[in-house]
């Protein structure tokens, strides 16, 4: 058991173990004590693997349980889906003093957390992330959202929980390819901030050790979220792989999944980066190879989608007009240190084109 | 031209003065440097009003200007109208670095305010508020909702504006009976915190001197949200009257409007302390009075809905089932001076039952 104290202006702890999810009512009662009734939102895959388990501790911690499941999957993270559960917390008539848990991956969390946020304006919220994605991505950073018809995360809040429980035994369930989405995740976060993070898993693949990895994960992205809050500076860096992986995100339809679009961003930057010598080839060959290891694609090549950079521009350009002319793309140079570089979207389609 | 200066974690001045509206461009320009587009969410009333003239000022400081107009009244602020707004923001394409002006009474304030904190979670959010009301009491406190099915204001954030202007002139448009809502919220901080107010409104009536009396009513206002920003604590006197303004509305099928509400609410609740010798019956009578010079009503039995003390019982015990079983009164003990009493539900019908 590891506790990561998050000090943002409402601080929380993000507790990581094996065997957590059978403590949560104990833990709820120490973290979120006014707390008389507890309203779990799930989804219908993981309320069939952890429901009973967590109602049962939440229950002999002398909480009222009520459980509100939505189907699981992408398709659920809309603005229909969160009013329905605001209506469920007022039809059970859920008081300021009661506490909003979410049990599940990113959807659960966006939508659970949103809803916290808003129900009469805020209540406490207590974060279950159940994929390893969640646990290293979403649960530090307080950024809630639901897409709307017009794009993504278009609605949302920043907001943040009383206590985050990531339990490793969760992982467990995972289907592969869910579990290799969270492990792009985790390797961008060697390739940002830690080498020694990024040997570990390069040499030990996705048999690496859950109880170092994921707490360091969760540190990290803490240090840069306590310095940026709202997203307006650091934390951008965030964003490695990312602004190519929402292109290839949308131009595939979303068939093929965030990891693996991250990873394929990771790899097309890297390219790029050493051929303009921003980073050595020797660098960029450790990316492609830890990147193949864990059996994500190491560039669109691999894709069954095709992908030119032509399409990449075109899907940026209708992306970014919502936020200004010019584009920060994440660059490494060496690992453990990457760059923030602002250009024109031209200047970006002539730094990408050589390395596709 | 008046700035009041409201210091919450995000600081930001109330404007106000007369002719304000023919500046807003400028205002904006100043306060929210960064916009490029501004979308201008407002009522169809008020847009036949008010509407071009501000387009006019905006477009003059070289402002992109989109427009939302919804249907004026209480029915539009549901989560339908709340979600049709971020739709058009996200349509036209607002950006993080844009604006909302929010121009017109509370409905307006409360829909275009929870858009634009929930927007790209959260964009920048200009307040013009055209009623009295909404310039006495939204403009200060960033409150914003929706309600739902299941009852009123149930959805929502705390949202601090960059800027409002409160334009005395638009209250010149006002009907009679929109007025009178808000001169119940002015006759409150009179009783509330200042005797002077109260006597100068006792002394004017509805002639009162705007441009004193709104901007004091303003600076009362913040120097309690200041204090108590997430409304915890002493921010709860600004409840004087409401909880009974709450039943009666709910009781009336919210066929008695907010400010006749408050007015029944305060005079109940004052000859309830002069009965039981809280404050004097002196004190009783000038409230009394105030409220008869504003045209208000001064006690339950003006009304065309036949309310006991019964039918309040059981209205803010289904009420008040959502936040705990006691209840806070704002009780007067002189004009200025007012005390926090919790007691439970039996305790408040023993109370007010005397004076009913």
């Amino acid at each position: 058991m590891n506790i990561i104290d998050v000090s943002t202006a409402s601080p929380y702890p993000v507790i990581t173990g094996c065997g957590l999810l059978e403590e949560t009512g104990e833990y709820i009662k120490h973290y979120v004590p006014r707390a008389e009734t507890v309203a779990v939102i799930t989804d219908d895959t993981v309320a069939a693997l952890y429901g009973d388990r967590i109602t049962a501790s939440l229950r002999a911690a002398g909480l009222r349980v009520i459980r509100c499941v939505i189907p699981h999957g992408e398709a659920s993270k809309t603005a229909a889906a969160y009013l329905e559960i605001l209506q469920f917390l007022a039809q059970e008539q859920l008081t300021r003093s009661d506490a909003v848990v979410a049990l599940g991956g990113g959807v659960v969390g966006d939508l659970a957390g949103f809803a916290a946020a808003t129900y009469l304006r805020g209540i406490d919220y207590v974060q279950i992330p159940t994929t390893l994605l969640a646990q290293v991505d979403s649960s530090v950073g307080g950024k809630t959202a639901v897409d709307l018809p017009a794009g993504k995360n278009l609605a949302g809040a920043f907001y943040q929980p009383r206590l985050v429980l990531c339990d490793a035994e969760t992982l467990r369930t995972l289907p592969a390819h869910v579990f290799a989405d969270g492990c792009a995740e985790v390797i961008k976060y060697g390739i940002l901030w830690d080498e020694d993070l990024f040997e570990h898993l390069r040499a030990r693949g996705t048999d690496f050790d859950r109880e170092y990895v994921i707490p360091r994960c969760i540190e990290l992205k803490r240090d840069v979220v306590v310095e940026d809050e709202f997203d307006r500076g650091s934390r951008r860096l965030l964003n490695l792989g990312h602004t190519l992986a929402h292109a290839v995100e949308k131009l595939s339809d979303y068939r093929i999944s965030h990891g693996n679009a991250v990873a394929m961003g990771i790899a097309a930057i890297t390219r790029a980066a050493a051929e303009q010598g921003y980073c050595s080839r020797e660098c960029a060959g450790r990316i492609e190879e830890i990147l193949l290891r864990f059996g994500l694609p190491a560039g669109f090549e691999d894709s069954e989608v095709h992908i030119g950079i032509n399409d990449i521009y075109e899907s940026v350009l209708a992306d970014k007009k919502r936020r200004g002319g010019r584009i920060s793309l994440i660059i490494p140079r060496e690992i453990g240190d990457c760059e923030i570089r602002t250009m024109s979207l031209e200047e970006m389609k002539v730094f990408l084109e050589a390395a596709l």
